[in-house]
């Protein structure tokens, strides 16, 4: 993976390593380092992964993986040449070799070091009072930021933005000439763990988030970052206020979103959607190009480009007002 | 327009300026000066307006604007007093007019400034710590100001009123008695704009929120100022926590509205309308007085004084729970 | 009750104060002083409570309660024992009461006395910048404060705890453990008041919250305090962001709560409870162990353990399907 925002604790995961961390039989015919993490669909040859799900499958057949955290009945989906390591928790498992790798990954950062802004000073910025902004963050210029702000380590800001008060940046690159107005909190860990024998495993959150160039994003939204890939808001995209994005959410260009609407996640969103006030999608979705989303509706199944859809569960805005003429 | 929040950057505007800004043909028969931009309903014989919805037609017979930007389809609705400007855009035309006024009124303001609040002492005031209050906004007597609250320039607060930490105000006028939660934001830009050929053309917010004696608000709500008119909460009206409101919205007095409801721009509520959690209404709806709105409803159409909706589309109680029995 | 955020202004009520303050004929054959108000299904011999609702008439036959304002047409469900106090506004009256005990409990706390921190810097514990920690709360070990965080008089954080930043803490007790994400508020006052003669009586609130170890709660979350008994959210939850949890509230242990859910007031949620995104629970209901409410549903009557609920209003799961499946 490319993780901006985390330096690996360790530099690379024996065969070894993995038996003591999760406690797997050791395999001791592979001399191999892992190198990394990633998700089956990314993974590279030197990189760990984990399939538990059968939604995953076809991923299984074609990952580039060095290894792979299975449990025994999906093993016969994974390609030959990967490394398969049987568990009957590989989720878990995983969560805790990517903490081996990245330790505070599934803890939000809360430490700003303000002592030097000096370099901001130069380029036409506007700062408000109380802001700290970390000496490790990039900031464009003509940028505008409000009062309350908190802007974390690395962090990238382009030019020509305006940051709204008592706003929180983590993890997050934001383009040029993007809008986020007060009170709205981007980057910070999504919500997924599994219970195991009265503990909460935490998903580590390695991903970051992305809103490209021109977005708007409305007041006391939560974008969350990814997990194991990123949260991305698409170019010209216009968010209103009191909207969430799960971790891995994808919404595309000139999306417009309206006030009070959630996103579950790792749902993919196409261009020029539309989706009206309080509607709700659902986790894992892929919604086509220029869909058009009725107020208040609850998306549950994936939705073709150019469709529009109303009510709960969505359908056809034919079939809805038909069903509710009479 | 009155517009307290916002002077006008230019005095005045003239038919060649028009012509200059909008690209439209210089109509050089008119010497008269523009004072002022307004909507089609309240625009006087100084101002300029524009239509393209038909919702409006019925306005622009009675209008009392001097000019009105207009697509040819809608010129003959005008009536004969009121110089046409035929626009193939005429709400982005409109856009580009009111910012040669306004030129900031399409942004947050972030500067705050703080240095004095001598003249707040006196009153009994209690002001919490972080707090940041522009020495141009007026705050009454035995008021309770919260921890990093932000109040913007002009701002005027009544008397007996607290505001929680956290809060941000701007572009409001506060009565007396009024009790605002910590964490809710009131007055920033609400949610509009165009697309037109690639690039996104806000619509400029030059309305201000005007919460009445006696209100109370939840935490963590949104209240968006209005663009060409005031967003109005109504003496005695109480709103729960995470509630939207949206630019231009008209609550009457003594209304309940609970928590996560969201209304959409422009609608108007008459007095004693309770709403349950999570209800939504649509946008430039007209609710009547003492209508009840069951809690999860979808709000799609005018509701008449005295009815009880429920449902998704909303509908009379009787009908949602005759078709619920079964 | 045991009200540890609020000190009684008045030791004892007699039945002569109580003449006063209500405005009820005075009773001079009880000599009794009143120590305390309570709810009427925990309220002592030595306590002070009401009776205005069809719903609490099974507690009013076995209270221990010393006396009782009650309607006319309710008297009758009293046991004997208990003095019945006839109110033609019998909440109201009540509401007098409390503020007598309890005059700042129907308002938020913003004064913070952060000048002595010494106490807390031995213990492993790292504090943000602006954070504002009053001198009485208690922190644990090993706990991490972000920054513009407020934590107000008296509040208990326990050992191993991560408060993001921006939080808001009042009258509360948080367990080992527990995550709270930023941008959240909790023990806030809640949502209930009484119009009476154009007049708004807020119900007083002095009861707290309670977060039990081991939980973590999302961003931008409210979770309004009791009012005469606790918010409760129990050991091992998890609950998502821009959720709202209202007064009374009683959350199990490992329930899992998706992002924009609401739960309204008393309303009592089993242990190992599923609640997908925007769903809403309506108050005052009792939801059992292990059920599961799909996303966007709407609640409004009681579930039984094990049950699988969706659709508004929540029906069984079957039921939802077989209804949209034609």
């Amino acid at each position: 993976m490319n993780n901006f925002f985390f330096k690996k604790e360790n530099k690379f995961l024996t065969f070894k390593d993995l038996h003591n961390i999760c406690n797997l039989p050791y395999r001791n015919n592979f001399k191999n380092k892992i190198l990394d993490v990633n998700n089956i669909k990314d993974a590279n040859n030197s990189e760990i992964t984990f399939l538990n799900s059968a939604s995953h499958l076809n991923y299984a057949k074609n990952s580039k993986a060095l290894a792979c955290l299975v449990s025994k009945k999906f093993k016969k989906y994974l390609k030959k040449e990967i490394i398969p390591l049987i568990s009957e928790q590989p989720e878990i498992d995983f969560y805790k070799v990517v903490n081996f790798f990245y330790p505070n990954s599934s803890i939000d950062n809360e430490f700003v070091d303000n002592t030097e802004i000096k370099n901001k000073i130069k380029k036409n910025i506007f700062i408000g009072k109380n802001s700290l902004i970390d000496k490790t963050a990039e900031v464009g210029n003509n940028v505008k930021i409000g009062n309350n702000v908190i802007i974390n380590p690395y962090v990238k800001i382009g030019n020509g933005c305006h940051i709204g008060s008592n706003v929180i940046l983590r993890n997050v690159f934001v383009g040029d000439n993007v809008v986020i107005k007060s009170g709205t909190l981007v980057g910070q860990i999504g919500f997924g763990f599994k219970y195991e024998r009265k503990k909460r495993f935490n998903f580590p959150h390695i991903g970051k988030v992305i809103i490209e160039n021109n977005c708007q994003i409305g007041s006391l939204c939560t974008i969350d970052r990814g997990s194991l890939t990123d949260t991305v808001v698409g170019e010209f995209s216009s968010i209103d206020n009191q909207v969430q994005i799960a971790h891995n959410v994808k919404i595309g260009s000139f999306c417009v979103i309206a006030s009070q609407v959630g996103i579950a996640g790792s749902t993919i969103l196409g261009n020029n959607v539309l989706i009206g006030g309080q509607a709700g999608v659902s986790d894992h979705l892929k919604i086509g190009n220029n869909v058009k989303i009725g107020g208040k509706s609850g998306v549950v199944s994936d939705i073709e480009d150019n469709k529009i859809v109303m009510g709960y569960p969505a359908k056809s805005l034919r079939e809805f007002v038909n069903q509710n003429r009479k």
